[in-house]
């Protein structure tokens, strides 16, 4: 393992994060308000991505280096923005810091805080900042370091360069990839930003938001979530939005080169926006009679499925009131999560198709034991290496989730809130049932369950594997 | 598919069912009761089965009619034994009725009974045989039809018939190793029975309680199952057989053979009892300061461990009163049950091992791109078809668990008790956590939610496929 080159990617990208800080300093000094927080935390975390940038490391990088590189620097992006929240003197303790700060950054939007409007506008700036920057560091993930592995993430990539001349000439390297899906990124934020502030919001409260949204996050700088604004204008348009940023963005792409058909033969796109307006027709049938009509039933059953499938974790009522079987299909959206290559969470609609295809295929095998089926994605066949690759995922997944609600489970807390505390964050959406629901918080767990629980996060954003290999002792050997 | 054959080999089986309830009825004339619920069975289920096996049908059988008939018997079973229940009029609906007789084939163990003392010697007494039935007929299954998938579950008896020269001569054919298990089967239940009854309990009792210990199933004739005896001696014996009837039970024709090497080296085996030991001290040590002392302790903790593990389901405490973090780790026992080739449920720890086998390769294989590493179980290469199987298998299993509780919490329960009680039926283990914890029932769900938790244990008794064949469309076309 190249350690001085990871510690030396790790030390840039902390000057990139003290760069990133003095957009927080400039909104505290715009308001008047104290920018101490963000003047300390600037010079430290500047001073120590120097230090690391300055380490002497040949260039030899390689899967292993980009997996144990991004869980480093997942971790230390973490701890260096939990800083400017230590700080501000608004959180109790050092690990809510860290549980804040890994929430942002792994655009969760689990909160410890109880009364987030308390907080200076700087700070709240900050929260939703990590939030959008999150996001593009989990769009470089899906480039750079997934694709290696060959896993589901990187299906749609690989054939957009690869399948039309087009495109094959557009994008020949991955670099130019990447350009294109942080142009669509900041232009679909740009985008939110303009309709709600049309929509009649205040700019800093549509900036704030639309950097939740675009990271799917679901941090607010509202105690009431989006149900602040009574608004169904912008209740409409974030929901929209945060279907979009659920979406595939390599798909948008597709769309401005004119490539319809290829967008259309998408199968997880086709699977996610069939889970999207089921969901949303069922629950609203289920809440209809805690609402005037089924308008209104619709309206709050739209945004929260877009909410929790997009992993965000906004809220416009409080799901944990409703019946416990629109409670369960939340439950299950947030597990299943966004498309592969968004910044959404959960396992990713492309392995839950790849997963019934699975099964499908197992049958067929019983049934038919001498012909043999193919699984395909697209109209093309997957390989088995992927297949392994997506089932080993699919079970680590639910293994960690149960081994976590049990570490959690010695805060005596319910079980409900423990165990879907767990898939919430393992799922990077916020809010899960009970007394983590959407109006609720993290803060009676004690600090060991908020450093299990910002493990989960980090787990679920880097899809386990690249946290994993962090604990593996050969991993740890000089080669 | 031959569905002539399939029926007629249900015809037959309802012939042995019918017979098998002779047992019940001379129960109910040695102890006086009206005999009728199983002199109106008898001829109901032999009819049946007699009409079903003069079917005429050639012998054309493959691996999809194994499976395929493996569905229908259970179910067909399950119906056939209910009828007892029906008739004995202390049930209140159909669907009562069926849920218990395929929680007792399935040797699940869950009821929808409060006052189990209230019904007849006889019925309990059929209640209790169901279990050890159904005990038998997994052990054929594990023997007979699951062989032919290549899952994990077929690992150990494919080795046994296969390494040593004294095996292979001792069991050259399929029939023989049923014998042996059977044999095995038998004898480690009348041992139970002895045992029982020198330590004082009724031969009644301990009949019934061997019954219900050899299929793993956990139906007492006790309201306060095991409690009831208030006998330290009786617990012990009970869990120490548990435990046995949890292990492979082609070990013990190992041990027999005196090849204790071999046993040792079985990778499962060692797992499992590690298992074991580990939560009985982790749960005493957390249940401590409920208890007088640490013996107490421990006896209670493993005795409840052996229940949950062994997916039996008795209970000498109401552990819906201890900790969260004991009741979470019973309830992660009970998600991963037993051994292979036993009468427990779960996902079996072969496929455990066979999973962080799995996981630890997929790291292995991130740090050292180029080098292979072999997946083994019980010093043996696993094959990729065997692996696939056993991870297709963990992920439908969660997949399937969760569709469930979607459609279990249209009742409008607890999460946590439909959650666990899901898990409870598809893991064959019986209680779950909160309302259907051990002292609890699953009276208060609705039919529609009995006939899910049904099938979820039949899927679980299965291993998930068989059943999923029965409701595939290209499985019913004939060929």
């Amino acid at each position: 393992m190249n350690f001085r080159l990871v510690f030396k990617l790790c030390g840039r990208l902390l000057l990139v994060e003290a760069a990133l800080m003095l957009l927080p300093l400039i909104t505290a000094l715009v308001y008047g308000e104290d920018p101490s927080p963000f003047l300390k935390s600037i010079p430290i975390v500047a001073a120590v991505g120097l230090v690391l940038s300055l380490i002497p490391a040949d260039r030899h990088f390689f899967v292993r280096e980009g997996f144990f590189a991004a869980g480093m620097l997942w971790i230390l992006m973490g701890l260096g923005g939990a800083l400017p929240f230590w700080f501000c003197g608004q959180f109790p303790t050092v690990m809510d810091c860290v549980f804040e700060s890994f929430s942002g950054f792994t655009t969760t939007g689990a909160t410890i805080l109880t009364n987030i409007e308390a907080l200076p506008k700087g700070i709240l700036f900050w929260r939703s900042f990590t939030h959008w920057v999150g996001g593009i560091g989990v769009l470089s993930l899906s480039l750079i370091v997934l694709p290696s592995l060959g896993g589901a993430r990187s299906q749609f990539l690989t054939q957009a360069e690869s399948t039309g001349p087009i495109a094959s000439k557009l994008v020949p390297r991955q670099s130019s990839s990447s350009v294109i899906l942080y142009v669509i990124y900041i232009t679909l934020t740009l985008a939110e930003i303009a309709l709600l502030l049309l929509a009649g919001m205040p700019l800093y409260d549509a900036v704030l938001t639309a950097f939740s949204s675009a990271g799917t996050g679901g941090f607010s700088n509202m105690n009431l979530s989006i149900a602040a604004y009574q608004d169904p204008a912008c209740e409409m348009i974030i929901a929209v939005f945060l279907v979009l940023f659920s979406l595939n963005l390599g798909l948008f792409f597709l769309m401005v080169c004119r490539r319809f058909k290829e967008v259309w033969r998408n199968d997880e796109l086709r699977f996610f926006l069939g889970a999207v307006a089921l969901s949303t027709v069922i629950i609203a049938v289920n809440i209809l009679p805690m609402y005037r009509d089924l308008g209104t039933a619709l309206r709050y059953s739209f945004f929260q499925v877009a909410s929790i499938i997009s992993s965000t974790g906004f809220a416009t009522a409080d799901y944990t009131h409703w019946p416990l079987f629109s409670q369960t299909l939340l439950v299950l959206l947030m597990i299943c999560g966004a498309c592969s290559c968004s910044t959404g969470g959960g396992i990713k609609w492309a392995r839950v198709v790849l997963l019934l295809r699975n099964i499908r295929r197992e049958i067929h095998r019983i049934i038919h034991p001498r012909s043999v089926m193919v699984v395909r994605l697209d109209g093309k066949a997957v390989s088995d290496e992927t297949i392994r690759s997506t089932l080993v995922f699919l079970s680590s997944y639910f293994l960690l989730a149960f081994l976590s609600t049990l570490l959690v489970s010695l805060d005596d807390q319910s079980f409900t809130a423990s165990f879907t505390g767990v898939l919430a964050c393992l799922s990077n959406t916020g809010p899960g049932l009970e007394a983590v629901g959407p109006y609720g918080s993290f803060q009676p767990f004690s600090s060991f369950s908020k450093l299990v629980f910002s493990l989960c996060m980090v787990l679920g954003r880097l899809e386990i594997l690249p946290i994993l290999v962090l604990f593996s002792r050969s991993a740890w050997k000089k080669t």
